[in-house]
């Protein structure tokens, strides 16, 4: 039977394609280091199952297909305490910031359409896109220029008729950039002047390294119609397994087309939604701050130990916790699977992502590797020291 | 801006049309009575929130995208007992039947394609496949026919080259029709002998008040390339904002395909699938039983109630907890709002879902209305009374 051209065009994760090797490595005994995963090793906040084990009701119903009223508020505060001030009426609760994403883009992409996204980008964006029946438009950029994109020519020089909307991570991933105020100013200019959307997933917000304020594209009240930020609590309040994210956008009629979706799959899970109302209520600015050190040990862990290994090149990353590597070898794929298949030192070897499924560009990509800093700084700087052994073994086999 | 011709199709829920006029009643001191939403107030079992209370993890991180582990082997030895066996690789965990419905359809369905969903049909399926760019070609059916749809004539008339999938309810909502046997391997045979997907939406399965035993279209093994079941805890285990269900097929193809959504929003939220997994776990035979019982009182109670009115037409409903009622009147959404801004008894009125929103074919269903009997008998039989004085004064007042 005949499947559709728009799944047919949908690949399979890239980050999880090397998951039978690894089953394998551990199979013969090895001890894995991940540095391909996005989950953290952080508790979850306490609030968070207080909170779901206090809720009290004996039906657990539905929710609001807008959300749950105290989530929504929640959230409307803490934008608000931003410097954002945004309405409930701006707000719509999704499953993650997935979700999100899963419903504002079939509202504005049909068949044919083009949507601007600097690679390399998160690769589950594809699937997004393609089952629109849309495509997305790279807009390139390089290791050399540190992945830097927000150039008004390079953005321009894309833009024809079938362009609806730019789509950026902010901080980045999977590079670690995080836009400056005046590259902010130019999306917003690009948007407003060409008619477009600028949907700024910014589930990173709060993950910064260089002392600014977190951002948020919904500064620029002169493009309140084009913004579209895509909001979640798993990476700020490491809890990716509730699922809880936002839709928030302050054009009416983009919400009311929104609306339809969210009415038509009911409603997000209600327990996840009082648990993640808690978390906004109850964290301090104290727990920001904290929050990030810790991801700033990690990043600073990962970039002493890659300054040591001979020819690799990156940049440090001033967001979010990934960052892209270049490194001294042929091919990221075929080093990844010299690691789980023939490597090892002291029975340990490591995982990364191969860079280029976050490339559309083909060719591009192929001796980078993202890495996600996601877990202590003692096992980021043995992951990154089996890293350089492993380079140094695959290239003295491969000499 | 620009919206897609996709969700420019799409319309706000008919069943929730009218919940400004509710609201409005309300403030005027109006008593408004339910017959409109699938909400049960039936208690959702503890097994749930013990299951979530006694998670234990400290760090709430994403699941499997194919499924927590114990909820998929929990639908799998349910679906075994059923007398329907099948694989975990059979089984996909989704947020609610409604996601797996936003899984499969985009899967299978490109712009142009056709779907055969008999009407009255549950109108959320309209948007799931509106934005896929697919549409629904109706199976007509009639009140006089008690709405059975299951004819290889009429359903076969309807199929062309574009045709690529028969989506059904069973037992039904909005029409209370559970589908006999031989009703049930018509559709398998005209699925395979036509090379289509036969969606079946099972989330009322255990909902059946003729002694029979809970069907499914697994138990067609000639057609296992075809059948795909949706599938879900809400109505079953009263949880409807728990948002877990499963997609299930024994189509490797197809779960390869639905794989490349399912890991790119990652995961169906952890948490609610624990606690369902449990509710699988622990609920025993008698549950199923004395939650029939209570659906079945519910029935009795309105068919008791509606054979009272003067002019209705019904059947009496064989499953699920809904039933259409073809009114003595010229419309029902007038009726509606008669019932909501005029009409009161003891301070007291009655919503429903006006018949219309139902229908894919314009014009039908004017005079007909969709009954959930999801609340109390007591509180059904003043339902029922309501509308049967509504019908009364509104007539009276226009004739």
């Amino acid at each position: 039977m005949k499947f559709s051209s728009k799944i047919e065009k949908c690949g399979l994760s890239p980050i999880r394609k090397f998951h039978p090797c690894m089953v394998a490595a551990e199979a013969k005994g090895r001890k894995v280091h991940h540095l391909n995963i996005g989950q953290p090793d952080i508790e979850t906040p306490e609030a968070f199952f207080d909170a779901v084990q206090n809720f009290g009701e004996t039906v657990l119903a539905y929710a609001p297909s807008p959300g749950v009223g105290t989530y929504v508020e929640a959230v409307r505060d803490y934008y608000t305490c931003l410097g954002f001030p945004i309405t409930c009426d701006d707000i719509l609760a999704t499953y993650g910031g997935s979700e999100a994403l899963q419903i504002v883009l079939p509202c504005i992409l049909d068949d044919g359409d083009e949507i601007l996204v600097p690679e390399p980008y998160y690769p589950n964006y594809e699937t997004f896109v393609n089952i629109t029946g849309a495509v997305i438009r790279p807009i390139e950029t390089s290791p050399e220029e540190g992945y830097r994109y927000a150039s008004r020519e390079r953005i321009e020089s894309l833009i024809n008729e079938r362009t609806r909307a730019i789509l950026v991570t902010n901080p980045g991933n999977p590079t670690g950039v995080v836009l400056r105020p005046e590259e902010m100013r130019i999306l917003a200019d690009i948007a407003r002047e060409h008619g477009l959307f600028l949907i700024s997933d910014e589930v990173y917000r709060e993950l910064v390294y260089g002392g600014q304020k977190p951002g948020s594209m919904l500064e620029f009240e002169d493009a309140a119609e084009n913004v579209v930020v895509v909001d979640s609590v798993s990476k700020r309040f490491s809890a990716t397994g509730s699922r809880v994210g936002v839709l928030i956008s302050r054009n009416r009629e983009l919400m009311a087309q929104a609306m339809k979706i969210c009415q038509g799959r009911l409603c997000a899970a209600t327990l996840d939604q009082v648990g993640a109302a808690a978390l906004y209520r109850t964290m301090t600015p104290e727990y920001y701050v904290n929050l990030r050190a810790e991801y700033q040990r990690r990043r600073d862990a990962v970039v002493e130990g890659l300054s040591k290994i001979p020819g690799v090149r990156f940049n440090s990353p001033e967001g979010a916790f990934y960052l892209m590597v270049t490194l001294p070898v042929d091919d990221a794929e075929k080093l990844q699977y010299f690691l789980l298949e023939e490597f090892e030192d002291h029975g340990e070897t490591v995982m990364y992502a191969p860079g280029e499924g976050f490339y559309a560009t083909p060719g591009k990509g192929r001796n980078e590797i993202r890495i996600a800093y996601v877990t202590n700084p003692e096992d980021l700087t043995r992951s990154i020291e089996l890293l350089g052994l492993g380079i140094q073994a695959y290239n003295a086999k491969n000499q």
